[in-house]
C-alpha cells in the first residue's frame, strides 16, 4: 500500500493522542503503510497540504504522546460536510499527491459523518481511497459504543474535583450553596457521572426541562435538612422552551437581574435571589475537564490506544472503509468490566445523539440510579502510571502543529 | 501533662490535614498528652465545647488523613481576636474543664496572631496554658518561613491545569485569548507560580497596579506575533485606586459594559471589547485549587506532616508557647532543596503580608524572573503515592465535623 493520513477533529480530550499513538505504533509493528502522515489542525491543514511525518516517532515519544492531553496534531472548527464537492475533490487530489490510501479520522458525531460521506463519494467516483473513524468525545453521546474515549477521563477529573470541593464546602458551617458546572451541551453524561462520588445533592441535566420552582423547592429542602446543598449542572441545561440556563434567569426577572455567564452562575444567583440561601460558590470545570492528563482513567487511555491499533489492523483488509471502531462492554469471568472491540458502519455513529437514559434519572433533581453508577464505576477506576518532568507536571510532547 | 487541643482555621488546603495527622501520630509515638482533642469547626466549635477525640486514630486512617483535602475538623470564619475578653475567658474555662494544657492552632496570619494574643493573655493572668501555631495558607504570604504548607500543592495544581489548558488552547487555529484566574487576594504567589509551566504569556499580579492600556498593548503584541495570548491573573489584581479588576472594567465604560464576576472574566471582556481579540476563554481555578488531593506536592505533604510533628515535639518543653513552627530553605550536599525546620515567635508570623517580590516581576506583564522559577521549582516537584478507592478517586477520611 501507500501511505496513511491521520487527523484529529473537534474538541480535544485527555486521550485523543493515545488513539494517535496507537495508529503510529501499530504501523511500526506491522508497516502496512509506507508513511504515517499526521494532518495538521484537522481538515483545515490537510486541505492546505500541511502534514507532519509520524512514521518513525521514537518509542519514548509515543509513550509520552499517550499521556499528552489535547490534540497533538492540532484541531480546527472547520467541518467537512456532505455535499461540499469542492473540498471533497481537493482532498482526494491531496491524497493522490501524497500517495495516501487510507485516512483515519479521530472525532465525534460530525467527523464520523464525514468518514461516511467521504467513503460514499469515493465509491461513487470509482476511487479506492478508504476512510476509517476512531471515536472520541467527552460528551459520550455516540450511539453504537458503550462509551466514547475521552469521556472516562473527563468523568474521572469531574469526580476528583467534585469530591475535593465537596470536602472543602463541608468544612464550613455557614449556610451557602455550591454549584459545579460541567461540559455537556446536549447530553448530561459528564454531569451525571459526578454522582459516583456520592457528594452530589442535586443534579440538573439537559435531558430534563428545567423547572425553576421545582428546583428551588428541592434546594430549600436540602438547606432546611442539612444547611447545605451541593448542585451539579450540565452547561446545556435548559428550560422547556429551549432557553439555556446559561442565558440567565429569564423566568425570574429578565431585565433587572439579567445574568451573564454559565449555567452554574445562573443557578447560584437564582438561589440567592429567591432567598433560599444567602450566598453561593461556583466552580466551572470549563476546559480543564477535557484535557487533564493528570486525571486520565487507566481504562480510557488503554482503550483509546487500542482503538488506534484496532483501526490500523482492520485497515489491512482493503475492503475496510466507511467503518468506525468502538468499544462494547463485556464481562470478565470474575464479573469485572472487560472491553470488547468492534467495528461498525460509520453511518450508525454519525448524526445521532445518545442522551443520558431517562430511566437512570431520579425525579426531582435527586441524581441518578444505581444502574447508572454501575455503568460509570469501572470507567473511571484505575490510574495509568504517569511520567512527571522536573517541573512537577506530567511530561508532554511538543504539539506537532507547533513544530 | 493533661490533654492537648488542635483546631484548624481559615480556608482549607490540600495538606492542612497532614499537619493534623502529624500531631496525632507524634503523640502516639510519644504520648506526652493523655488525649489529643480535635476542636470541631475551629474556634466556633471549641467555644461550644465540641471535640472529637483523635488520640487513638488507627494508623491507616492517619495515612488516609494525610491525603484528605480540606479541613477534616471543619473550619469557620469566626476570628478569635485580641481584646475579645469574653471569648478568651470562655476558652480558658473550656480548656480547664477538659484538662487541656496546650492548644495547637493550624492557620494563617490571623490565627498566628490569635496564638500570640492567647499566649499573652495566659501569661498576664498567671495561666500556664500554652498556644502553638502551625502555619498553612495557599496564599504563601507569611513572612518568616520560606513558604507555607498548602501553597506548594495549590501551585502544583495551578501548574497542572495551566499546562493542560495551554495545550488545549494551542490545538486551535482561530484567534482568541485564554485567561486563567487563581486565588490570591493580596499576594500573587499562586498566579506567579503558573509561570513555571512555561506556558504563560502575560501575568497580572496584585503587586503591580493594573494599567489597562499598557496591558492591552501587550496582549495586542502577543496576538500580532503568535495569534495567541495566554494570560494568568490573580483574583486580587487591582487598579491604582485600589478597585479590583473583579469589580468590572470601570476604566473602560462603567455603565454600558458593567461586568459581573471575577478578574479573568473582566480581562477577557476588556480584551474583546477593545477589539484586540475576537473572543476568549476563561478558566477559574476557584476552590479546586486549594483542596485537590490528587495534585498534592510531595514536599508539601511531607513538610506539613513534619510541622505537626515538630510542633508536638517542641511542646514537650513546658516553656514553649507563643511560638509557630516553620520551614526554611536549605541545600542538600548535591545542591538539591532541603527543608530546615525552625520555631519562631508567633508575633513575627502574624499581621504581616509577604508580597511576591518586586525584583522577581518582569515589567510589562511578562511574567517572572529565573530566580522566581528557581524558588518555585523544588516546591512542586514530586508526587506522593496516593491511595485510590474503588470509585476512582483518592480515599479520604470522613470529616470529623460530620461524624
Amino acid at each position: 500500500m501507500g501511505n496513511c493520513l491521520i487527523a484529529q477533529s473537534g474538541g480535544p480530550t485527555s486521550v485523543i493522542n493515545s488513539s494517535l499513538a496507537g495508529v503510529i505504533r501499530a504501523n511500526q509493528l506491522n508497516p502496512i503503510y509506507d508513511r504515517v502522515l499526521g494532518g495538521i489542525n484537522g481538515i483545515e491543514g490537510v486541505l492546505a497540504g500541511k502534514f507532519y511525518d509520524l512514521t518513525d516517532l521514537p518509542g519514548y515519544e509515543i509513550k509520552i504522546l499517550k499521556q499528552t492531553p489535547s490534540s497533538a496534531l492540532g484541531t480546527c472548527r472547520y467541518k467537512l460536510k456532505r455535499g461540499q464537492e469542492t473540498d471533497f475533490v481537493k482532498l482526494m487530489g491531496i491524497m493522490d499527491e501524497h500517495d495516501i490510501d487510507t485516512m483515519f479520522y479521530i472525532g465525534g458525531n460530525d467527523s464520523m459523518d464525514t468518514v461516511d460521506a467521504l467513503s460514499e463519494w469515493a465509491a461513487a467516483h470509482g476511487s479506492d481511497k478508504r476512510f476509517v473513524g476512531i471515536p472520541k468525545t467527552v460528551d459520550n453521546d455516540l450511539v453504537p459504543p458503550d462509551h466514547c474515549p475521552g469521556f472516562p477521563s473527563a468523568a474521572k477529573l469531574a469526580n476528583l474535583i467534585t469530591h475535593a470541593t465537596r470536602l472543602d464546602y463541608d468544612a464550613y458551617t455557614r449556610p451557602e450553596v455550591f454549584v459545579l458546572e460541567t461540559m455537556g451541551r446536549d447530553a448530561g453524561w459528564l454531569a451525571a457521572s459526578c454522582c459516583l462520588s456520592g457528594d452530589v445533592d442535586l443534579l440538573v441535566l439537559p435531558e430534563i426541562d428545567f423547572d425553576r420552582d421545582a428546583f428551588l423547592e428541592q434546594v430549600q429542602r436540602k438547606m432546611d435538612a442539612t444547611g447545605s446543598c451541593y448542585v451539579v449542572v450540565s452547561e446545556g441545561a435548559h428550560y422547556a422552551d429551549g432557553t439555556y440556563l446559561s442565558a440567565g434567569d429569564t423566568a425570574n426577572d429578565g431585565f433587572a437581574h439579567a445574568i451573564l455567564g454559565g449555567a452554574a452562575l445562573t443557578l447560584k444567583q437564582m438561589i440567592v435571589d429567591a432567598g433560599v440561601a444567602p450566598r453561593g460558590v461556583v466552580q466551572d470545570l470549563s476546559r480543564a475537564a477535557r484535557s487533564s492528563n493528570f486525571a486520565q482513567s487507566r481504562i480510557d487511555v488503554t482503550e483509546a490506544y487500542d482503538l488506534g491499533f484496532s483501526a490500523h489492523m482492520h485497515s489491512a483488509d482493503p475492503s475496510f472503509t466507511a467503518q468506525v471502531v468502538g468499544v462494547k462492554r463485556g464481562q470478565a469471568p470474575d464479573g469485572d468490566y472487560n472491553a470488547l472491540y468492534f467495528a461498525g458502519a460509520a453511518s450508525e455513529f454519525a448524526n445521532y445523539v445518545k442522551h443520558f437514559p431517562d430511566e437512570w434519572i431520579k425525579p426531582d433533581y435527586q441524581g441518578v440510579t444505581s444502574e447508572a453508577l454501575d455503568y460509570f464505576r469501572p470507567l473511571i477506576a484505575g490510574e495509568p502510571q504517569i511520567i512527571y518532568g522536573k517541573n512537577g507536571v506530567p511530561e508532554t510532547v511538543k504539539p506537532f502543529n507547533l513544530r
